[in-house]
């Protein structure tokens, strides 16, 4: 049950492909492996969602950048994944280090350029009560059997 | 304070009608009673929001579903109820197992149809600072009186 | 890494301008002071995002609120703030009321007129990984160092 929810100011719509950085993040969840050499993530449950807020409020609101001669127009980025309970601390930190590393390679331009924040943080699912119904899962299913 | 928030991949809002799914849950949650037959949530404090995303990556990006006739165009809908502490088990999973039937009654033509998936989970508030305003709450215990 | 999210009924865009609140807020963190009078929050670790929600259903849908002759636009606003580990009891109840105020104030005259409820929660983040990358903090940093 993992999913990625990205959380950002919607001013970086207009310098940012947050599409191509959803699929990015996805595909590096797809790769992630266990200390037994098996995927972290079944692939039918890897899902990454984005939203951009049409309204916010950043740090002192721009005083600071301009007069840093950076622009008064910050960014900000949070990138939340929850994952299920009962993965290593080992699992927990190579899924965050890899996801930490596409991330700061796509927004590496933007951070050098302007102001902007962007934090990833990734919370073992709490949950009471959990129910899943998916047409997603048999295609791997059946694609494994195939293969 | 109960409130059920529910994110999804956008491409779902051209076949599904997301503000009727809001209010058949709202519904259950209204239906909803404990093992006192006392009403789990309070009428003014059933809220249910949905969120469609713009941007998302869903498993392989397409590839499976493609090879198995299904299309291309995943979807993924979750659905998070967030409740107040001290509810037992018993309530948990009957106002899960209660959600869970109306979202599976909405969603089963489109889990029939395509590669979706649809995953429920209730968690308990771990709040350390709460407050509430409220002019919906006195709506209701006014007409409880009039009653 | 304090953040504020505010999840709302997006028929109060109409009649609210969150922007405004996102600010407002913004400059409440900014004035958090600690038992020792240190900024709670740092500058460049202050933001606040707001999201309409286009789907939602609350209460009874509007009945009750027709019945009282205040109309069946019901409104809700859910504020959420993540902050990190470690804060005492007394700067997260600090924090919260005056958050809370602010909140209140604004929205005093929507709550006065219609019914709309309106949820603030503090909660201190639970992850299990967190990895921050910034061009927004060596703002803050610097102008330190020139004052």
């Amino acid at each position: 049950m993992p999913h990625l929810v990205i959380l950002y100011t919607g001013n970086l719509d207009a310098v940012c492909d947050m599409t191509a950085l959803c699929r990015a993040l996805a595909d590096v969840m797809l790769l992630q492996r266990d200390e037994s050499a098996k995927p972290v993530f079944p692939p039918g449950g890897v899902r990454v969602l984005a939203y951009p807020a049409p309204h916010h409020a950043v740090a002192d609101g721009g005083a600071a950048g301009a007069a840093a001669g950076l622009g008064r127009d910050y960014g900000f980025v949070y990138l939340n994944l929850r994952m299920g309970r009962g993965r290593s601390a080992a699992v927990h930190a190579g899924v965050g280090r890899a996801l930490e590393a596409c991330a700061k390679d796509f927004f590496a331009p933007l951070l050098a350029a302007r102001p902007v924040g962007v934090t990833l943080q990734i919370d073992e699912g709490p949950e009471v009560f959990d129910a899943k119904n998916s047409s997603l899962h048999p295609l791997f299913a059946n694609r494994k059997r195939e293969d």
